[in-house]
């Protein structure tokens, strides 16, 4: 197990849920876990496991009752799942109370395994009418009832602020419109606003102008990025925002979160890669990277059985295999 | 034909030359003049073209003088070439000459068809004895009489620095020792100086640190950036060394450089990712993005028969495949 020491920016690992969900093979439940006790044990102290939405929607976790059931307990780390509205909320709050009730040798309590429920809304109308089938006002409304229910819970709210840098229907998305949105998720009582760059388009001006708009609303200790890797812009602009003064940043490991048979494949920036662009600069993640490298080794050999666009833990595998075949 | 403007940086096409000195198939000499003239095509204004290092270090580019005898003479368009040694400038010096001597609708010149001869020579001592087996005074020393030759043929120098970033046998590389012999190339008349992250372990501060102390002797018209991705951060570091000033990039595309049989590859940054990140901020590259993605989707689909690193172009080529399936 990894001793963190005191990170300088946190990564809050949503391979689980933004990359398998996108995989066209239905992990089983118990790779899944395994998967979230490697990331536990590698260092990552946020992971988001699962969502809630309607298993038609997303075969691929359709598990998430299940997954939960059997969650790991560990200090230190907080579990966050995808909630689509207040049905979806019903669910997450049972599955999070259920969850190691069958283990006698653990105490269930009200907080329940679950400690973050996250949110999603579109910066722009058009890909939230076609994400959600309803404006970005209605999404708000909806987000109401959820919101109270996980503070009379004890549950913190994470919001998916998604096109914030560009939008695949109506183009450029006005800073304005972002910042608005950031300062009703925060008016709303959302804990962490994470602003996702859903289709890769923004670039490092970009992230960082954004990033200043909010920081005049709302305080950036609760301002996450979330960047997809499409042009492989992904970590110029996870500089960017570091650089503009942002500590939280969201990440898969291995790049997940692309189709692997679509040729533009866009997956979330690579938890590795991110974890060493900082490393590499002295500023602490708290990330154990060659244990991570494992996991993410295992995932893609053992589980996946293909390689994933992560540059870092390829790096290091060859790094490793010249060395074995330097020592015999 | 693109029209190209003003460009605000420059990126110099490394790909015939870094990138097929990788592969491990030779290129045959006619798929190389293609690429060549497609890049050229495509607004690419300076290209790497091949080596004059002994044939028996690098077969790929065996065929220097045959490719260079029927290269495009075009308008605006800089070729280079490497060359080790006196010997090899002999070789680069006559190859340039020939060019086109057999075909009557040119008129031969003195001035050949090769316009800048590129120089090479690590930061690390111990890489340097690695790689050319001599010490970098001794490289320089071997430089004098080519850099003397060149003038008198008015034929232009580049000269590489590898390891600027980090040496694989040393570790860290000092500034100072970067800074001291990019003096000492100044001085000795080489126009332009690729500071090489060879093995891409540079991060963001580091370039920007590097490019600072360099300004401080040299005026950055004077420096370009040779940055290989073998960590994903060759693109945030194109970024860090554009904000600290420098306005050529060298670049391969479809991130050509690597080597495809190595867990580990490490190639150069792709050209499409480069022009792409510089336009999409306004800021003008000259380059054409479709005839370059339409070029590189060539090499890789019909000429080297793999995909290659880059993302740009692989994203282009998807939406473009998501357009067609509308269309139809």
């Amino acid at each position: 197990m990894h001793s963190a020491g005191t990170a300088e920016v946190s990564i809050c690992e949503v391979g689980p849920r933004d990359g398998l969900q996108n995989e066209p093979e239905v992990v089983p439940t118990a790779a899944k876990r395994e998967l979230i006790q490697r990331l536990a044990a590698a260092g990552l102290r946020q992971i988001e496991v699962t969502s809630f939405v309607s298993p038609q929607w997303i075969p691929q976790l359709a598990d998430a009752e299940e997954l939960v059931r059997e969650l790991p307990r560990l200090v230190d780390v907080r579990y966050s799942a995808l909630v689509p509205n207040e049905r979806g909320y019903e669910r997450f709050r049972k599955a999070a109370l259920a969850a190691n009730r069958h283990d006698l040798s653990v105490h269930p309590d009200e907080k329940g395994v679950l400690d973050i429920a996250a949110l999603f809304v579109s910066a722009s109308e058009t890909h939230n009418k076609k994400n959600v089938n309803c404006s970005i006002a209605e999404s708000l409304a909806r987000f109401r009832p959820v919101i109270e229910r996980a503070r009379v819970d004890g549950v913190s709210l994470r919001a998916y602020v998604s096109t914030a840098c560009g939008c695949p229907y109506e183009g450029e998305v006005s800073v304005r419109n972002v910042v608005k949105l950031v300062q009703q998720l925060a008016e709303l009582g959302v804990a962490v606003i994470s602003l996702g760059d859903t289709i890769g388009v923004g670039h490092p001006r970009q992230v960082c102008e954004l990033v200043a708009a909010v920081a005049g609303e709302v305080s950036l200790d609760r301002i996450a990025l979330h960047l997809h890797d499409t042009y492989g812009r992904a970590l110029a602009n996870v500089q960017a925002g570091f650089e503009a003064g942002v500590r939280t940043f969201d990440a898969a490991l291995g790049g997940l979160g692309g189709c692997p048979y679509a040729p533009g494949a866009s997956g979330n920036v690579a938890t590795e890669d991110v974890a060493d662009l900082f490393e590499s600069a002295g500023v602490a993640t708290g990330i154990a990277l060659e244990a991570l490298v494992d996991t993410t080794n295992w995932l893609a050999r053992d589980v996946l059985k293909r390689a994933l666009p992560g540059r870092v833990y390829r790096a290091r595998l060859g790094a490793r295999k010249q060395n074995e075949a330097k020592a015999t």
